[in-house]
């Protein structure tokens, strides 16, 4: 099974990397991006991760079997109201948002009847944001999540799924506002306490940000990696995911006093207790394969080869 | 430089990767290891990186001229204590404890008159623990801090210095208060957080271990390297840098605390430069040496050497 037109609508690290794992995986005879920056369209132009980079809107979406949203979910609403009147009879219409309940809200009031909305949300990234940042592996091995509205045409849903299978990603099928919990709790609020941690550490007075730098190998610097994504794409998911992201971050703060207080009282034997729990997650992460079992994530590989 | 007799008390990470590291650099004649535990010395003894693993700590420190403490630091009280009588007159004790208050109240007392203490804690390390888990390169680039006690032996401290240097290390000499101060920002509260954030996700009844371990991807999975650290160890850390850690936490629970403020709000541009800010010392972390530049720390490069 393969789309006949596939449109990309945001052309960053996502949607670009959508583009290679297409040409990767042959999901789609032609492939057309567009993004609202000029510079953007012009840069993707040249990476070829895409057929043509087209320069409207309506170009773009015009006769698309496969139209993909890839930009912050902030834009999501208004690009809907421009694409409506352009998608053709019997499209699908996608999406690759972090939250799930925004998403809908956004775009279901200008679906047009015929056209399938189908969201989905790739489990991927890395902190590096713009089109030169995509790759065609990204996906591999990583989860792609459908929120398919109730109701949803079962044949859409097929192929959007066969078309995640076609990047090299694995798919299910999820209720929207447990998405937005799930995610809440294994992406945004990690997100949220790594960009605190990170602005405390640039505020405290007492230690210097050369300081800071210096001794990150010691556990700060793989907060920093986190807290290096996108400005804008993360604003985006605070600003639509409130409730989940304010739930999950209520239970992390009664556990971290609960933690507080056994440092305060010296309780070791509870210390111990959680950090040796903690290790279970870390192994189970490895088997199921989302993660390398190499130190340090592999980067202190030498180029000696000596690895360990 | 080089010392006579190296003697590495506790041959887990830390001990193996100096022995590593000591035999690579030739700063030492002759290695010689020593643990509690007489199956880590059986499993070192055919490791390779010492010279012998002796039988008793007091075979191991007799006539050495460097001995290093490289236990979890709730050892060092008793640990000074038994080799107090056995260590050579102009001997330097060190050790690699992740916290220098609590070390020098615990072994200082201990300390003959006429044998150097020279404290010592490099910044490196993995989420592995035990003798197998040591490697060379683990101090290369990486800094290691000193904190020797006012009117030390500037000799002996010069002397530390360049057995580090010889390790692949650079060094810097710093107050006790003000190290466990920056470490307490730059890796024991860092490594609270994650040990919390891994539990919340451990007891959150609304969302299964599976999901979150599927799921982990997107972020959560960057937490859980550090949270499969050597629970020992760690609990030891939080035991004997109680005041700074607590310090460092308040702080991070105030700015917490309005970043949630924010969320709740909707506060957009408030998140927005929050995110934005955040991103300088991550590039400076790069710049610096301390990590690497590849997206999400290199660990996605794939068989086929297709890494972006």
């Amino acid at each position: 099974m393969s789309f006949g037109k596939l449109a990309i609508i945001g052309l960053g690290l996502i949607g670009s990397s959508i583009g290679h794992a297409a040409k990767r995986g042959k999901v789609a005879g032609e492939i057309v991006g567009f993004d609202a920056s000029e510079d953007v369209r012009a840069r993707s132009a040249k990476l070829g991760f895409t057929d043509r980079v087209a320069s409207t809107l309506e170009d773009a979406v015009k006769n698309a079997d496969l139209v993909i949203l890839a930009t912050p979910v902030g834009a999501y609403k208004s690009l809907a109201e421009s694409i409506a009147a352009h998608l053709k009879p019997g499209a699908i219409l996608s999406d690759v948002g972090s939250v799930k309940g925004a998403v809908a809200r956004d775009i279901s009031p200008s679906v047009p009847k015929g056209v399938h909305f189908i969201p989905a949300h790739p489990i991927a990234g890395t902190e590096f944001s713009g089109p030169e940042a995509g790759f065609a592996s990204l996906f591999d091995g990583r989860w792609t999540i459908l929120t398919p509205p109730p109701g949803a045409d079962e044949k859409a849903v097929a192929d959007v799924r066969q078309f995640w299978e076609g990047l090299g990603a694995q798919v299910d099928v999820m209720d929207i506002a447990h998405h937005d919990l799930v995610l809440a709790m294994t992406s945004h609020v990690p997100h949220l306490i790594a960009y605190n941690i990170v602005g405390t550490a640039h505020d405290l007075e007492q230690v210097t940000e050369g300081e800071v730098i210096k001794y990150s190998a010691s556990g700060f610097r793989d907060f920093t990696r986190i807290a290096a994504s996108d400005p804008t794409m993360w604003r985006d998911v605070f600003l639509n995911n409130r409730e989940a992201v304010l739930e999950v971050l209520g239970r992390f703060n009664e556990d971290l006093s609960r933690l507080q207080r056994w440092v305060r009282d010296g309780n070791g034997d509870a210390l111990f207790d959680l950090f040796t729990q903690t290790r279970a997650i870390r192994r189970g992460i490895i088997t199921a394969g989302q993660d390398t079992a190499s130190p340090n994530f592999g980067r202190d590989k030498r180029s000696d080869g000596q690895e360990k």
